[in-house]
C-alpha cells in the first residue's frame, strides 16, 4: 500500500479503470468515487471499483485523480485549492487547462501534476472500465516550474503502479504531438464516416473497421477536445491537406513515380512505428 | 471433396489462405500452385499449402483461382481462354479487368466469374496465409450476362466452403462501393502517415494504431488499385474533402452546434455499422 486514501472525481472509463487497477495492486488503502452522474457512481460502486461514493472529495484524500471531461478539469482543480492532497488530471489537452489555472490569482497549484494517459477506448462509462487499460501505455505528465517534486513523484508512482510508463513533456509539446497522433485521426475518421451510406457498411472489411473505430467515440467529449486544442488541430489538419493533395495530384496525373514514392514513405513510417515505437502488442 | 484439382495462380496471402482453407475442408482432391516468384512458390510448398508447384496451369484443373496482382489479372484470364476449367479472380477492382477482357475479340470468357473477397491484411506473402482469413467475410462476385451458371455456382460453393458469404453486384457497383469502404480509407491513412515524425510515434495509442494499420499495406499493390479505380477514388476523395471542410469550418468558427451535429452523425453511422452490418466480431 502506497497511499491511504485516493479520491477519483469522475468514475467513467478512465477513472473506473484506474480504480480497478489500483484495487488489484493494493496501491491504496481505500478508494472514494465522486461523480455528478449518480447512475455512473452507483454502477462503479456496485462493480466494486470504489469503496464508497461521496458527494465531494474528502479532506483526508492523499491523492486526487480528476477524471472529468476536459472542460471541467480547470474548475475542479481550482475548487481543490487549499486541499492537502496531490492532484492530477487525465485531460487530453494540457495548455488550455494550465492557462485557465494560471489566470487565477493564486496560479497553478504546486500540488497539481497535469497528466494524460494515452489509453482509452471508443467506449465510455464505468461499465467499460478494465484494470488492464493502462498496462504498457504511455502517460505524459507536464509538470510546471512550481510543481512540488514530491507531488510529481507520487503521480509517477501511481501511474507506474497501473503498468504505465511516464514521460515528461511541456504542455505545448504535449498539445502539439497529440494534435497529430490523436486529435487529427479522430477528425479524419469522423469526416470519413459522414459519407458512408448504410448499404455500403456491409462491404466494410477489417481495414474499414479499424480505420473507423475512433469515429464511434463520444462526440461531445471529442468536440471539447478538438475545440480546446483548436490551433494545434487546425495546424495538423492543414499539414494533412497538403499531403493529401500531393497524393490526389499524383493520381490525377497518373504519376506513378510520385504516387509510389509517397505511399512508400507513408508505409515505411507505419512499419517502423509498429516495430519500434508503438505500444507493445500493437498489431496483435 | 467437391472438385478434383484446383490451380492457384499466385500463392501469396490470398492464394495461400485459400489453399490452406480448402485443404482443411478437403474441398479439393489436389491443389497446384503457380507463382512467378519462385521463393513464394517454394515457401507455399514447404508450408504444405499446395501439393505441388507447376510452371503453368495444368490442363485438367477444374477450378482456377487467379490471385495475382490486379494489373496482371486480365492477361492471366485471357491466357486461359480455351481452358475447360472455371476461373475466378480476387482483384480489388472489377470494371478495368472486365473492360480489358471485353476489348479482346472473344470478349469475357463465360467460364470466368469476377470475384473479390473483402478480407486481407496489411501483411502479404504465403507466410501470412491463414485458413481462417475468409471466415465470416463477404465476397462480392460480379457475374456478367454471358457468365455460365454452372461456373457461378462452383465459385459460390468454393467461397462458401472457406466460410465466406457471397453477394452479387454489378462491376460498377463494386468499384463504387469499394472506393468508399476500402480505397479511400487507404488513401487517407497513407496521407496521414506522411506527416507523422519518428519521435511522435511513441505517443500513438490504440486509436493511432488502428487508424494507421492500413498505411502499412503494400505500396505497389495499393498504387495499382488506386490507379485502376482512379475515377471512383477521386469521386470519393472529393466527397471526403467537402465533409472535412465542413468540420474544419465549424472548428474555425467555434460553431459548436454544427460541429457536434457532424460528429454525432458520423458516430451514429459508425455505431450502427458495428451493431448491424460489419463483419461479425468486428470490434473485438
Amino acid at each position: 500500500m502506497r497511499v491511504q486514501k485516493i479520491a477519483i472525481l469522475g468514475v467513467g472509463l478512465i477513472g473506473g479503470s484506474l480504480a480497478a487497477a489500483w484495487r488489484a495492486s493494493q496501491f491504496a488503502g481505500s478508494i472514494v468515487g465522486i461523480d455528478a452522474d449518480s447512475n455512473a457512481a452507483q454502477s462503479a460502486l456496485r462493480a466494486g471499483l470504489v469503496d464508497e461514493i461521496m458527494p465531494r472529495v474528502p479532506a483526508d484524500a492523499d491523492l486526487i485523480a480528476v477524471c472529468t471531461s476536459a472542460t471541467q478539469i480547470a474548475q475542479c482543480v481550482s475548487d481543490l485549492r487549499g486541499h492537502g492532497g496531490v492532484i492530477f488530471d487525465v485531460g487530453s489537452v494540457k495548455e488550455p487547462i494550465i492557462q485557465a489555472l494560471e489566470d487565477h490569482k493564486e496560479g497553478v497549484p504546486a500540488q497539481f501534476v497535469p497528466a494524460h494517459p494515452i489509453a482509452g477506448s471508443e467506449l465510455s462509462g464505468p461499465k467499460a472500465a478494465q484494470a488492464a487499460l493502462f498496462e504498457g501505455a504511455t502517460v505524459i505528465i507536464t509538470p510546471l516550474e512550481n510543481t512540488a517534486p514530491a507531488a510529481k513523484q507520487l503521480v509517477r508512482d501511481a501511474w507506474c503502479d497501473v503498468g504505465a510508463s511516464v514521460i515528461e513533456l511541456t504542455p505545448a509539446e504535449h498539445d502539439e504531438v497529440l494534435a497529430v497522433t490523436s486529435h487529427l485521426p479522430h477528425l479524419l475518421s469522423y469526416a470519413f464516416m459522414l459519407q458512408v451510406e448504410d448499404q455500403q457498411m456491409a462491404f466494410g472489411g477489417g481495414g474499414f473497421r479499424d480505420f473507423t473505430r475512433i469515429a464511434g467515440a463520444n462526440p461531445d467529449l471529442w468536440w471539447q477536445i478538438l475545440s480546446l486544442n483548436k490551433d494545434q488541430v487546425l495546424g495538423a489538419a492543414g499539414h494533412f491537406e497538403s499531403n493529401f493533395k500531393r497524393l490526389i495530384e499524383a493520381l490525377v496525373n497518373d504519376d506513378r513515380d510520385a504516387g509510389l514514392r509517397l505511399l512508400r514513405d507513408a508505409a515505411g513510417r507505419r512499419i517502423a512505428a509498429a516495430s519500434e515505437s508503438l505500444h507493445p502488442g500493437a498489431d496483435k
